[in-house]
């Protein structure tokens, strides 16, 4: 221990001022996603869709195997972003048209790299909003996800002069012409709604209707902390319960991302069809989620679209609102302007069913 | 929110009225078995069997790989039944003729029918026994296991007329005759006792002798959801501590055959060259199992039968019993005609042993 | 239950007086590795090295595929000895001589033989030392691991005459003309420092250079008993929180492998290029760690070598501390003569970077 060289070669994370507008950032640590991959998803949220759970359902009506489930592409692609986005993250303050372009089997290769699309200095100056483009592509370089995301992100020194502010141009919803990429054609004649666990089908779903999921599932700390990790997630709030003891809630926060695939795989039951994720259009961590916490959820169909050019599938937008010990059969949202008490996201995507 | 159509998309579950004498019920998510369940059902249970943990000790003794854990295969079978069969029961009565088939590989699909075999409504006229006999089979439509299984189902309404009452005639044991289907011939000379465990094969095992495994394991909340999950079990009360703070015992209870599986990976200490479960002949969970029990384990042989046409097996029939915090060195399982304090499972089962 | 035969068939592990010097000990349940042991290991630590996170990146420099993770190939290997050695011991004493000899790959099954080569009785005449080299093999019999490691075991019966006293010689550290053969030639050229997570190499590091790893991981029974099950090892003190109840600690004990794990993990955030251990000089678990602590870590670089006949590769070895609930700012270590407290860790190893 004699010449000391503290944090030289440990990463602090980039602060506000150093991130630079149109810059790429190449991540780090590709993945190889497996098999294992797919069935601890499977037990951390008991997803049930058939086409991801059954490399026989899923040729009968078209892929080569089974497909890795879109959210767990979504929570890898995410996590290699962390260490270099948002490590010193104040807040994750939405996401925006994220696409999901490719399907991802067992055996391929993702990794992400980020351009910053816009910087916000916040009017306190002691932080600043960076928004980026994330991009995740396989071993062939063809991207199969795509989404804008932005964080709110500390300064090292408040002092330091400001970035030119730029506020990139997101829509609120990703039209369905640009949907449908990430599933191939299928053939709606082999797909088996009895082994698919849902007599509904695009057809059978209307605008305005609200679906309480009904189950409950609590979690554990060991459940949030092994998908965390197993999607490299470095966000030390997640797995630091000494360090967090003088932090605001003094105990481990969840990652949004568990929150999200728990809400998803309990949403199941009312959308059993709907078994890819095409797009997301945006979504709003309104509360943190805790070990000891039930979650719930419920559904609200926001829009339908056909795919230009596909007769195979449908779309439906979706609201997903998940709750923590509070059952959804009331479809709790909002008190007037606010979020009511026990929401703990509202999250927005689109799902493809079969016609 | 403009027009609630509340639960009519969500599965509810089938009432004791919904049940039909004959008719047929395909289990909906077809799952393919992989060797990422293969390695969680490790972690889960610690299980040393040589011929489910090494595709080149399979191999030698003439498997084409490493089979999958028989009790994995039933957990997966059996976790189909549950959205369609016991929902809404209000206590999981006795299995009977279980028996594994066909072995099951890392890469088979498994999907899973039931057929009602028998209906008997409780005097009480507010619920009824559904008799079931469900099968599993792997993507070539062979029957990898077949099982009996009886169910206390709650009636939605109880004025509802009775079913005619048929209860199927179920045998109390599996008969030898039956046994072995499920295990291929192997080759005894290339068992290598070292490399299995256990120094001792059919011949060394007495009726009468008694087991004291030893060991003890406890189970946490995240083990348990984890593993009833990879079932895809969707059964509310393993997950839902929020809604399960007003149920009976005010807490989430453990999934059986969560209890069955820690119990045969104890009795490996004792077993450990039983590496084939050929068939279930009845089991029943005394008492309910909560996280933070330790279980421990005990077996006493009960009949020994040589299989037709086979030199290379022999079949020990076991009783198989777990208690909670109770060692098991004194052998606890009934006082008078009721179950030891501390007793959970009473399962009664075929194992092969090479001879 | 007519006739009892208690532990007759319950391994109940060897005593001090059951060894012979010389001997060799071939150990129980071979195991074949698999993708799904690869994800758990990612989940269970959140390990982040690239070349074993990426069948693509792996092959880029020279590996046919993602190699397993060295201490996962140690653990599986030292789990299969715990039923043979150390079911009986009082405490894990000491590694030497640790080389990683071959690559381990998805698909190879592993096994574990180990050689007596050294028994002291204590002056106390109720325990004493077994010194084994334990040796994993895969499936073509190529040596992966070779290492040594003593305990303290008790006797059966305190007034056994000693066995004659043999200490093996063993050495301090393995010395960089042994190391390297558990690494292929790479291509530095195709090492892609971006993708790896690290801007430094080998030339980067200097002797007594310290880093602090920052991060900090909360360990949950439900992890570390998934992990220690996923290792096969059998020692109780992990599992078992009835019997624990009157233990010294009054609970269960974290398998000192896990502890090694974490900081490993945690060390990638400040050597990311050190992709494999290439051997382990020694290591001393110098306290418990329990459910419910908090796992920081510090390393020390306290050599720097040249590989024999290699430019492709560098060797540093390194001091990997493990604490709990301390965080490493200041490289806690001693005091004194002592173990600082908090100090849970103190292990010694060669890991290589590329050059």
């Amino acid at each position: 221990m004699s010449e000391l060289l503290p944090t030289a070669k440990t990463n602090s994370g980039r602060f506000f001022e150093d991130f630079r507008l149109g810059e790429t950032i190449v991540h780090a640590t590709p993945r190889t996603v497996s098999a294992g991959d797919v069935s601890l998803y499977t037990a951390l949220y008991g997803s049930r869709f058939a086409v991801q759970s059954s490399d026989a359902f899923a040729a009968a009506i078209g892929y080569p195997a089974a497909p890795v489930d879109d959210l767990l592409v979504f929570h890898i692609v995410f996590g290699k972003t962390v260490p270099d986005i948002s490590l010193n993250a104040v807040a994750n303050l939405g996401y925006a048209d994220g696409r999901f372009l490719e399907p991802v089997y067992p055996g391929d290769t993702l990794s992400t790299s980020s351009e910053v699309i816009g910087l916000k200095q916040t009017s306190s100056g002691d932080a600043g909003i960076v928004y980026v483009r994330s991009i995740g592509r396989n071993q062939r370089s063809e991207i199969v996800l795509s989404y804008a995301r932005w964080v709110l992100v500390r300064k090292r020194e408040p002092g330091t002069p400001a970035h030119a502010e730029q506020v990139p141009d997101l829509p609120s919803v990703v039209v369905p012409e640009e949907l449908g990429e990430g599933c191939p054609p299928i053939d709606p004649a082999a797909y088996d709604d009895g082994l698919a666990g849902s007599a509904f089908r695009w057809g059978d779903y209307a605008v305005g209707e609200c679906i309480d999921h009904v189950d409950g599932m609590t979690v554990e700390e060991a459940e949030h902390q092994l998908a965390t990790r197993l999607y490299q997630n470095t966000a030390k709030v997640h797995f630091d319960a000494y360090g967090a003891r003088e932090s605001r809630f003094g105990k481990r926060l969840i990652y949004g991302g568990h929150v999200i695939s728990l809400a998803r795989a309990l949403s199941f039951n009312g959308l059993g069809s709907g078994f890819h994720i095409a797009a997301i259009n945006g979504g709003r961590h309104v509360a943190p989620l805790f070990a000891g916490d039930t979650v719930y959820a419920w559904s609200e169909v926001l829009e339908k679209a056909e795919l230009p050019q596909r007769s195979d599938m449908g779309a439906l937008r979706l609201r997903l609102v998940a709750t923590k010990n509070l059952p959804c059969n009331e479809y709790p949202l909002k008190q007037g302007d606010q979020y009511a008490g026990g929401v703990v996201l509202d999250f927005d995507y689109w799902a493809l069913f079969p016609r």
